[in-house]
This record gives C-alpha cells, structure tokens and sequence, in this order.
C-alpha cells in the first residue's frame, strides 16, 4: 500500500503479524509501557475494545496482532497523532478491525454512548502538572503530561463507557499507585489484577499494570514481579517474548 | 529472671539482642510477616511507638532488638495474650522500654488520646469474615479474621492516635490491596512507601508492607521485589539478614 510519510516521521518494524508502524521522534514515538500493557490484556474474540490517547495507534495495532479481538477503537486528542495512526492502519491492511478517532476523551460517553465497549486499555499521561519539566514540543508535552486529560478524567469515563463487568487495563507510574486505586474505587472500577514492573530485581519499580472490573468485587491478585533486564542492556526472557523476540 | 510458663507455652529464641518470646502453638505463634514489618519499619530514638494488635508482644520486642526506639507500647485485646506479652517482656528485661495494655483497639483514641503517637505500627488479621474458614480455636481466629476490628477500625483509629506527619506501618495481603488503600486516603493516611513480598520471584505476592505518613502528599515508592525463597525450602540472603542470620 502507498502510504505517505510526512517529514521526520519514519516506519518501524513491531515484530508481530509483520505490522509496521509510523512514528516521529519529534512528536511521538512508543515505548515500552505500551508493550508491556499489549502483553498484559487479554480480549475475547467478540469483545469491543477503546483505547484512551491512542497516540500513533500502537496499543490497538499490537493487541491486533498478539489477541484474538475483531473491534478497536483508538482514540487520540491530537489531530497530527491521530492522522499518523489511520495511516499505520492503512499501512497495515487493519482498517476492518480499528477504527482511529480524533477527540476527546473526556468526551467519549458522548462521542461512543455509556456502557458501550466491553474493554478499554489506556497508557494515559503520567505527569501531574505540578511533576516534572513540561516538554516544551507541544504533541510530546500532551502525550506526557496531565494537560487535556487527567488520571481523574480517565477513570471517570472509562467507569462510564465500559459495560458492567467490562474490564480496564491501565499502564501507569507506580508513585502515582494510591491515586490510582482511590479513582478507581470512586468510580467502581475494581482493581483485580497488577504487575509491577521492575527494571532490576534489586532495584525500585518504574511501571504498574493494572487491570480493574467495573462493578467487580474486592480481591486484588498479585502477579509475579516483571524484572526487565537480566544485566545492564540485557532484557529478561520475559521482556524479549513480550517484544515478540523469543530470545 | 524467674517467668512462669503455663501449660502449652514454649520459649522460642529471636535471634536478636539475646531475646526470646513467650508462645503457644494452639493460641499464637509469630509469623514471617512480623518479622519482615520489623525489618521495614523505622524509628528514631525519641519516637512513642503503638503496636496495633501486639499478640504475644513479637513486634515490640523485634523493634526494641532492631531499632534505636525507646518507648514501645503493645496494645492486646486478648488477655490471655497480653499476659503471655506481658510475661515475655520482663523475661528479656525490657520492662523501662515496652509497655504491653490489654484494650480494645477501636477505642485507642480514648485509651492513649488523639496524637499522641510518632509511629503506629500493626500486623493485624488478615481474613475478611467472610473469606477463608474461622479458626474455631478462638485465640487464633481473633488474630487471623476479623472478629474483634476490622481493616477500617484500623486504619480510622491510626488516623486518630497519630500525631501529624507520623508513620503507620503494616504488613498486610495483598489481595486486600485496594481496600488498604482506598481507607487509607479516606482517613488521610498517605501511602508513601510499599514493597511486595513474592515467595518465589516466578509467582504472586503474598505480602504487602506499606508505610503511610498522616497527612503526606501523594508520591508513593515502590521498593523492589522482596523474594523470600531462592529455592523450596532456602531463604533468600536478604531475608536472613531480616531474620538476623547472616548466612
């Protein structure tokens, strides 16, 4: 497929179903948290998925690849992020299974209508606004930081636009872990399942995945600790299987 | 000293300072979870300590071996185990540094008065009444389930007896995670600090040691993964240095 790159974007190769994916370093480029929530997830075949700030597409693209879900939304803010993911659909002969829209999510019970998705998935902006420089380019600043949306915002709407019993898996930043589970309970989204990630056995956790059920009752499982590199620049086994690359 | 052993009680030694402790297989013994809380608490030489629950007394007299505090207090609800407590203390003179009360512990506000402790700390029973099977010796199901206080009554009365900007220390389950949590922002016990015990690093958590600070401000550490097998059946190194051996 001819697929038109615009200046400083490039392609990259996902190592999954041969798909590709357009980024640009300037304004967004994946990283691993977007993995790691990809191999955390788990869709049926027949459940409807949203992805919150889909940014250049890639949670909805890699859960393509790796699930057996036949319907995904992503849904990104940015106009240039979302034109750069519908392209990447394109690109990868997706467009009969994900649908890219350009809005807000604090809008999405209006734009998708409550109840109306049995999954939704988010690698949300981390920073508070009063945390961390704000990146001065704007599309990254966005992507990175609390300024269109809030964790708040996220766990508000997705409480409102999943199906009771609809499932929310999250990849966020440990340090912000109370907050988290605080807007959950708030918006009856149960936390039943999380993983930390820690990069080294011996070092502080930097990510945690979390799966919560609307409406679900208390009984949180603790999944084993995901320990990133084995020695410094060397991924775990764990990590290069996620990655698609079964070392 | 001269301590009287009544039937079924057996001396059991710390490793720690010379101290030993007073027990009864069919009323109470110490766990493992004790002995990590004594590893993840800090005090300082100045701090008033209040242990929620104290049983037979083991996190005051851990703590007193382990840390620079001076004045420990146990609180029990049981007398049977207060005495025994009681007993254990003044075999390991420490009768000028750990005072042991037999109360109720949702009345401490009204036992010690509002702020009136630097740091609570508490291993208090894990089981919901209505998970997992009562204990139907009553000693032991007053210190596994929750028939005396539950999760809220602690962490309410914590609130209460802590003196601002004091700690609350607890090991808990981590399938009880987000309930932990959730009380601990309503009864503005910020969470600062927490790390997850994993048996085996390939498998769940089944212990959660968390420090809160009242009043703090959002911003939760994650410390890494504490493995306590390195084999079925062989601590891991750290976890004999919190048991005081040094392998």
């Amino acid at each position: 497929m001819n697929i038109e790159l615009n200046s400083g974007e490039r392609i990259d190769d996902l190592q999954r179903g041969g798909y590709g994916i357009i980024q640009n370093p300037e304004q967004f480029c994946f990283g691993m948290d977007a993995v790691l929530l990809s191999g955390f997830a788990w869709i049926r075949k027949e459940e409807k998925v949203l992805d919150f700030g889909t940014g250049n597409g890639i949670l909805p693209i890699l859960l393509a690849a790796k699930t057996a879900g036949r319907y995904f939304v992503g849904l990104e803010i940015q106009p240039e992020l979302a034109d750069m993911a519908k392209r990447s659909v394109q690109m990868n002969d997706l467009s009969d299974r994900i649908e890219i829209r350009e809005g807000d999510l604090r809008e999405a019970d209006q734009i998708f209508g409550r109840a109306s998705f049995d999954v939704i998935v988010s690698n949300p902006p981390y920073m508070n606004q009063n945390h961390g420089l704000t990146n001065p380019q704007e599309a990254k600043a966005i992507a990175r930081h609390e300024i269109t949306c809030c964790l708040e915002d996220v766990l508000r709407q997705a409480a409102l636009v999943l199906k009771p019993g609809g499932r929310f898996f999250m990849v966020h930043r440990p340090h912000r872990l109370a907050d988290i589970i605080a807007y959950m309970k708030q918006y009856k989204l149960e936390p039943k399942r999380m993983r930390l990630v820690y990069p080294f056995i011996d070092g502080e956790a930097n990510m945690v995945l979390i799966e919560s059920v609307r409406g679900g009752n208390p009984w949180l499982k603790m999944e084993p600790p995901l320990i990133v590199y084995q020695a410094p620049g060397v991924y775990t086994k764990e990590v290069l299987k996620i990655y698609g690359k079964e070392g």
